[in-house]
């Protein structure tokens, strides 16, 4: 049965896999050393138009989001994100504990961080007493299904560089938000200043995969002794980066991510009508946020497998993944609008 | 080319590519809460025959080590351990990094911990002022090609045991120690009294994938939180787990194992003659350590890959995977034999 | 001058440094193993009431708080603190640093939780993604110098001890808190269900030295290590425990509290009725917060030593000690009403 | 009754408490801020006979290696050390815990390091797998009562900085090393190539107070963050400062470093001819090791305080203090020589 809980419960995309079969032949060099991996990350390069950029394989989103920031923080330095933020409320502290920082997490109503939002926490700037401020990080897309415009990642870019702060940009579900903005991924990373990019794939149907990119070629430079000391440093590299060949040719990227949120679009169109549910959050990536009576989502559980966002407003999440298929979601929204009602 | 550089430079064995594609369709439960997890754990507790023990999937081979020992181990805990143990000189400093901890490591003629070399390092217990040594870890088969009798590994097990301690088993190589030996997987495992085991696969024949065991289960009980702080928890878990399916049916763990154990025997019978050569390590599993001169080695590298080990010593190390044809092994010795001469 | 910026700027008490010079002579064991340290323990067990309490000693607050906290928490842990806490804004980190955990700071109006601010706080109980809130830490008197009446803290200590958890109480000022409540230092702790207990005697006439206290004596089992490996161990103990004895001889301690207290309600009396200043705090122990024109605060501070606390209110603090005269106070009193008008 | 146990066993000279009352009046800006701890400052410098260094000062030993070593180590870094150093035997892990680091420690016959000891340990540089060592600390005086000649820092500062390495020098007892080799303590520091400095006092008749030097002023950039989140900034730091002021004036250093030193050369002199005693080591500084028959020892310990340096083979270690009188001396000699016949 086709979940609506999380991208993750997806399969694997049948290209990736063959990708993976076709590369597994040969002895390679391990950790990196081999040419499939040096082809990803030429590949990743092209696709972000950004020919001096670094790119590097590790296991998943935790493991890309904190690496990828160790390597410009101090445990006294302190990261700007939302509330909702990954980081913040679903890598089990990682960051705390691996980076020995501090997230300064704002409230936003959508999942997006804003410069009126941010411009007040760079404060006891030069004070040993305090954490200090220097990097800001966004979700692309958000938690909450909503998505940054270029404009909107510059403007975040501009005022962390003012403060002499870094812009990282989880890219868990940035497939997603560039296929619902029709922007390349080049547009939403290297074109708006962003520093550190976690490239997410696992969500968009690889098996396993995301790459930290680093757009200051400088950051990469401990970068190896970061991974291998935060043990994402996989030995037989090829299987990670040969995914992300799969990924990024023919835009299976895009094309998964199409998929994934023209599923959610039709999902939300299908109950926005309805009296019974009130839809929280704009739909502009592959998740539908909505307010459900909680006796009807226990009743819709029994058949449909989908979170719970918010226990006490009882605000659902609905997430499409890039093999949901039209007849998966009208059979929700049938169920939906026959039990919300 | 066929490599000698190490186990991980080989492709996946076809039968667990061949798992991954049979698990991969329908959407199920992420983060291991899907039944194909559930087989594998089920699957390695027959194996062990070890019906209690508990059973975790993690990427890597430091991220197996680094977590299990994290749930016994304390900041100023201290684990004892050979000098050339993989958690002392290839994890990058994970261990001390990301526990806090020390290693007493202990210098050893062939890689393996005997309790005479052991017994002296559990000094000042009950001070403050000092690490205070808490578990023996060994690997099997060691980083020196050789392989502990169960006997040995009870033995090592009990003075730990005598002295509060745990013993850690980093089974990187556990079927090569086991197909060497002739023994099962139990017998050097639940049977001799370990603790915490990591259960290595990616170094035979699978694409990347780890056990983390405890035979005592409560050391389990702050492990999901270990594991996913330490970035160790993977989304897409039955692709993990898939591949150990795919290991212990059929005995594809022993079959992998005989051959690299039987190329590698039979690469030290055809050069162990070579008056030019020295070699300096039993071959019980599947690595040949040999001096060569020099400029021997330069010369061979040229055609073949593999790692000088010692540079003060000129020992060489010549691994065999589960891959590794006669033929392999005949144009390796035949051109150490023409050059080493 | 007498400055109103902190009560660390202030000196030692005289009886203080008096009984450092009586316990100068002789030989005496190193680390707490020294009878003036067994004395200064009976002393504090005697004050809190507490026979089976635990009493250890430290250089510092924030080691005090660090090193109390590591007891009970791992590192996906995570405290519940007012958003003013010294723990969140004034440790430059440690908390994070040292334990790895993360503080959910909850925003108050007069720096004091209650348990409707707490209480929604423990979300996601069991989920490994996601830090577990296990500790409820607050300040007594606050950062504000507002203070808990006992009730306060047995509220808190119950809804902790219903959710699992452990009550914190960082007693940097406890005792302006007891002197302004007209209450004991037992009746603030060991009767309220206060676990543990930061006991703070720097910032009350003290050279520096803290203690820290626990309630429950099994938390004492590895503090001892706790303490060395966070360099929070005195080699010549004497000299901190001695500072105790001193501050909880003949009331020592609430004679210096009284009159810091006192004459932050002098100062407030003197300038609560300026219509150009608006007091922005109760005034329960020994600092007065108020809002001026930060162009009076600007032409105050040439002649006065005091903090702004938030740049963007133009609140700022004036802070008592135990060593501030009437004529202190008068001096401010008169230059703030003379220059804010 | 005067210990030979050690020298933190000693309370501190008057000198220093009489420091200590002198700067006890007024209000003084906390943390550092203030004219005594300036002044403090510019006698190490002037004493180091280095203007451009930089000064810090912190609680005691274990804080003052760390928080020093912290400047220039990243976790994956290693310090060179002989397996005797205070900071590989007597932190209770700190340096493991704090930084994450290894510290590759060496066999000594004497506690010292030789340019022929450490030259092999820069192996595997650059490799990402493997701790890349960073530091060779030193403890002048050694643990082992032996010191340096300035030469023989030169050397190993120059191999250290041949290797991208900085030489770290634990002088918790410098003092009692330049005493001893009638040098200054620039000669030791300063002019040999030390880069970073730990500056013991508490051991030479302080209270509690170490500094942190570092000849390369750049190490200090992050310093007051690394000290801070270690829990090493003293809020009322004059009291640290001014008893460094108190050491350095008219060569207080000097004097209590002559007298510990001669008390030493004393006790060794009228036991080194006793046949039933070994001496193990030069007594070049304060303290007698000798090994002695375990029931000698037993006997002994009934009347005098010492410790048990390795139970194993009996040796001992007496330590003198800037208080040892030449009747103490003679006690214990006469007890030694009474007991051990």
């Amino acid at each position: 049965m086709t979940s609506f809980a999380s991208d993750n419960y997806a399969p694997v995309h049948p290209l990736v896999l063959e990708k993976l079969s076709e590369v597994n032949k040969d002895h390679v060099k391990a950790y990196g050393g081999d040419e499939i991996t040096s082809s990803a990350v030429e590949l990743i390069k092209e696709t972000l138009q950004a020919p001096n950029c670094e790119v590097n394989f590790v296991f998943n989103g935790t493991g890309a989001n904190v690496t990828g920031l160790q390597t410009v923080m101090d445990s006294w330095n302190a990261v700007i994100c939302a509330s909702t933020a990954h980081i913040n409320v679903d890598e089990g502290g990682a960051p705390e504990r691996l980076l020995g920082i501090k997230l300064l997490d704002v409230a936003t109503k959508d999942g997006k961080l804003t410069p009126e939002l941010i411009e007040p926490l760079w404060i006891r700037i030069g004070d040993q007493h305090t954490s200090q401020p220097n990097v800001v990080s966004i979700t692309q897309s958000t938690e909450m299904g909503t998505v940054y415009a270029p404009s909107e990642i510059k403007a975040l870019a501009d005022i962390a560089h003012k403060h002499n702060s870094f812009l990282h940009l989880d890219g868990a579900r940035i497939s997603n938000a560039a296929a619902s903005l029709g922007v390349s991924l080049a547009d939403l990373t290297s074109k708006t200043g962003v520093d550190i990019f976690s490239f997410g794939g696992t969500k968009n149907g690889l098996m396993g995969a995301e790459a930290v990119v680093f757009f200051k070629s400088e950051l990469n430079k401990k970068y190896p002794w970061i991974r291998k000391s935060s043990m994402q440093l996989a030995s037989k590299h090829r299987y990670l980066s040969a995914q992300f060949i799969a990924l990024l040719t023919d835009d299976l990227w895009k094309k998964n991510a199409d998929n994934a949120n023209s599923k959610a679009k039709l999902l939300r169109s299908r109950i926005e009508n309805n009296p019974k549910i009130k839809i929280t959050q704009k739909t502009q990536s592959n998740a539908v946020f909505a307010i459900l009576d909680p006796n009807h989502t226990k009743e819709l559980q029994k058949k449909h497998n989908f979170y719970v966002w918010n226990d006490n407003t009882g605000e659902v999440r609905l997430m499409c993944s890039w093999d949901t298929t039209t007849q998966d979601v009208e059979n929700l929204a049938a169920d939906i609008n026959s039990i919300c009602k």
